[in-house]
C-alpha cells in the first residue's frame, strides 16, 4: 500500500478547526445532528484521536510538573491537516511528542489492488483516493530508569473506484503501543504488558499474544539482531473484525496508554542514577534513532512522501550516543537489558 | 548495481595478512616478483588503500596528541577482509574512523547488465562474481569550531561472465572527500576546495567542477532541503577514462586527505566555545545522522547486505541531538551555515 504518493505541503494555521475532515466527509456539521455525516467513522476517528490527544497531553503536563506542550496547528490546501504538540525540556520528560494527522491523498491503482489482495489481473483503473487519519506519539523521559513510550493508531479508508463498477471501499486499522527502557524493572514490564492485554481481551483473547508477537516481530533492528526495546502490541491492516468493533479496540488501546504509563514514570522519574546510566540510555537512544530512521515504515514513508518533516521527526531523542563495537559486560543490568532485546520474553 | 547482494560472516584475525586478495589475485605473492600479479589493478589498489590507512591514521594520532586508535581486523571464508581503526575518545577527536575493506560477492546478472548499460535482452546469464576494495573514514572531532570529515575511495571490478562468450570484465572507481563543519571559517573552506581542486587538476579540468556538484548533490538531505555539510568532491561509476589515469587520480584524492583537513584541525582545536556552540554542533551531527541512516548509499547498502555493521555505523558522530523545529536566528553563524547547506556555493 505504500507505494508512491506524495501529498501536498502543509501551511500554519492560527486555530484549531472544529475538523480538519473535508465537508463531505462530515466536516462543519452542527453537534446536533446526531445521525449526520459526523457518525461516519472517518469522523469518530477523528474524534477519537483528538479526545485522546488532549488526554494524554494533559497526563503528561500533570506528571512532568513543569513542561508545558507546544502547539502547531497545520492544514493541507485539498483537506485534512493535523495538529503537533511537543513538550520539549521539561521537568520529567527531555522531549514529548503527541500528534494527530488527518490525510487525504491518492493510491496508484497497483497499490488499491494489494490493498484488495489482488494481483494486476484486475480492469485497468484510475488513481484510488484515500483517507488517513492517526495519533502518534513518542515520549523520551530524562531519568535513564524511566522508560520511553511510543504509541500510534491509525485508521485508513479508500473510496470506492468510480471506473470500477461494484469495487468496494477498503478499509483497516493499525497502530500499537510500546516500552523502551534502558534498564529493566520486571514490575514496570508486567505491568505495562498487562494493561496492554487487558485492552486486548475485551475484544478478543487471541488478540495480545498475536499483537505481542507481532510488535516484537516488527521493532527489529535487523543489522543489529535486537529490538528496540521490550515490546508491547502492534498491529496492521486489520479488517478482517467487525468495523465497529476495532474502532472500539483502537479506542480502548488510546485510553490505555496512561494508565499503562503514567504509573510507571511516578516510580522511576527520580530515581539517583549515575553518569554511567546516562551513558547507557543514550546508547540505547542511538538503537532508537537507528531503527526510527532505518526501519519504521512510518517514518520512512513519511519523509518520502512530503509529510510534514517536524511531526514525523519529533519521534527522535533530545540526545543520542553511539560508540564503536560497545560491549556490556555479562550479567550487569545493561546486559539484561540487551538480552531480552536480542530474546524476546513472555512478561505475564 | 546495488541490488540484492549478501556477504557472508565476517570472522575476526589476530594479525593483519599481506594482502586480503584471494590468492588467484596476486595475494601471497612474493614482493620480489614485480611483474607477477601483485601488479593488477586489485592488488594496486589494496596497497594504495592500505597506505593511505597507515598515512592518515599516523598524521590523525600526530594531531591529537593523546588518543590512539584501536584496530580490529577481520576476514570472510571465501576471501577478503578489512582493518577497521577507530581512535574514540582522543583529545582533539571524539571518534575517528579509517577503514578498509576487500569484498569478494556475487552480483544477480541484471546488475551486470545494468552495469553495462544493456537491458534485460541480453543472453540468459547466471550470477557474476564481483571485487569491491575500499578504504571509508569519518573523523568527528570535538571542537564546534573543528569541521567534520569524510573521505572514502573504492574500486569495483566483475569477473568476465563464464557462461556468455565475450562478455567483458567491468570495472569502475567511485570516492570523495568532503568537509562537514558546524561554523563557516571561510580561510578553511576555501583551502579544503582548493586541495580537492589541485588534485582534480593534475588529471582533468573537468573534474572539480564536476565533482564538486556531484558532492552537493549527493550529500542531500531530502526531507529537510539542505546539505549535511560544505562539500568538496564526489564521483562514482566513473570508468570512461584510462584505467590507470583513474587510479592514479583515486591514489592522489586519498593522498590529498591529509593536507586539506589537518591544517584546519591544527588551526581551530583549541578554539574557545560555548554550550550554545556545543549544541548547535550536536544538532548539525543529528543532520549527519538523518543523511547517513536515510540516504547514504554505502550505509543503507552495507547494513542491507549484511556487511560489518560495527565498521559501517562508526561514521555516526559519538553524540548527536534532535529539537523540534529549531531554526537559527537569521543572519546568526549558525544560520549562515545552514545556508550555506540549503543554498550550495562556489568557494574557489
Amino acid at each position: 500500500v505504500r507505494s508512491a504518493v506524495a501529498i501536498e505541503k502543509e501551511t500554519p494555521e492560527n486555530e484549531r478547526p472544529e475538523t480538519f475532515l473535508r465537508q463531505s466527509d462530515g466536516g462543519l456539521v452542527s453537534s446536533s445532528s446526531s445521525s449526520g455525516p459526523g457518525s461516519s467513522v472517518r469522523a469518530r476517528f477523528e474524534k477519537m484521536i483528538r479526545d485522546a490527544q488532549d488526554s494524554v497531553c494533559e497526563a503528561i503536563e500533570a506528571a512532568d510538573g513543569g513542561g508545558t506542550f507546544k502547539e502547531d496547528v497545520w492544514s493541507r490546501p485539498g483537506g485534512g491537516g493535523g495538529i503537533s504538540r511537543v513538550l520539549q525540556d521539561g521537568a520529567v520528560w527531555e522531549k514529548a511528542g503527541v500528534n494527530v494527522s488527518v490525510v487525504y491523498g491518492v493510491m496508484p491503482p497497483e497499490a488499491y489492488r494489494a490493498a484488495k489482495g489482488e494481483g494486476n489481473s484486475g480492469a485497468k483503473a484510475g488513481p484510488v483516493p484515500f483517507f488517513a487519519a492517526g495519533i502518534s506519539s513518542v515520549l523520551h523521559p530524562k531519568n535513564p530508569f524511566a522508560p520511553t513510550l511510543h504509541f500510534n493508531y491509525r485508521y485508513f479508508e479508500t473510496d470506492a473506484p468510480k471506473d470500477v463498477p461494484g469495487a468496494p471501499r477498503q478499509w483497516w486499522f493499525g497502530g500499537g503501543t510500546d516500552l523502551t527502557p534502558a534498564y529493566i524493572f520486571e514490575e514496570d514490564v508486567k505491568h505495562f504488558h498487562s494493561v496492554q492485554k487487558s485492552a486486548c481481551d475485551k475484544f478478543d483473547p487471541s488478540f495480545y499474544p498475536r499483537f505481542k508477537k507481532w510488535c516484537d516481530d516488527y521493532f527489529y533492528i535487523k543489522h543489529r539482531n535486537e529490538r528496540r526495546g521490550l515490546g508491547g502490541i502492534f498491529f496492521d491492516d486489520l479488517n478482517d473484525y467487525d468495523q465497529e468493533m476495532l474502532l472500539g479496540f483502537a479506542t480502548e488501546c488510546a485510553n490505555s496508554v496512561v494508565p499503562a504509563y503514567i504509573p510507571i514514570i511516578e516510580r522511576r522519574k527520580d530515581t539517583p542514577f549515575t553518569e554511567k546510566h546516562k551513558a547507557w540510555q543514550q546508547l540505547r537512544r542511538g538503537r532508537y534513532v537507528e531503527f526510527n530512521l532505518v526501519y519504521d515504515r512510518g517514518t520512512t514513508f513519511g519523509l518520502k512522501t512530503g509529510g510534514r518533516m517536524e511531526s514525523i521527526l519529533v519521534s527522535l531523542p533530545l540526545t543520542a550516543r553511539w560508540e564503536y563495537d560497545h560491549r556490556p559486560k555479562e550479567g550487569s543490568e545493561e546486559w539484561k537489558l540487551l538480552d531480552a532485546c536480542i530474546n524476546p520474553k513472555e512478561w505475564l
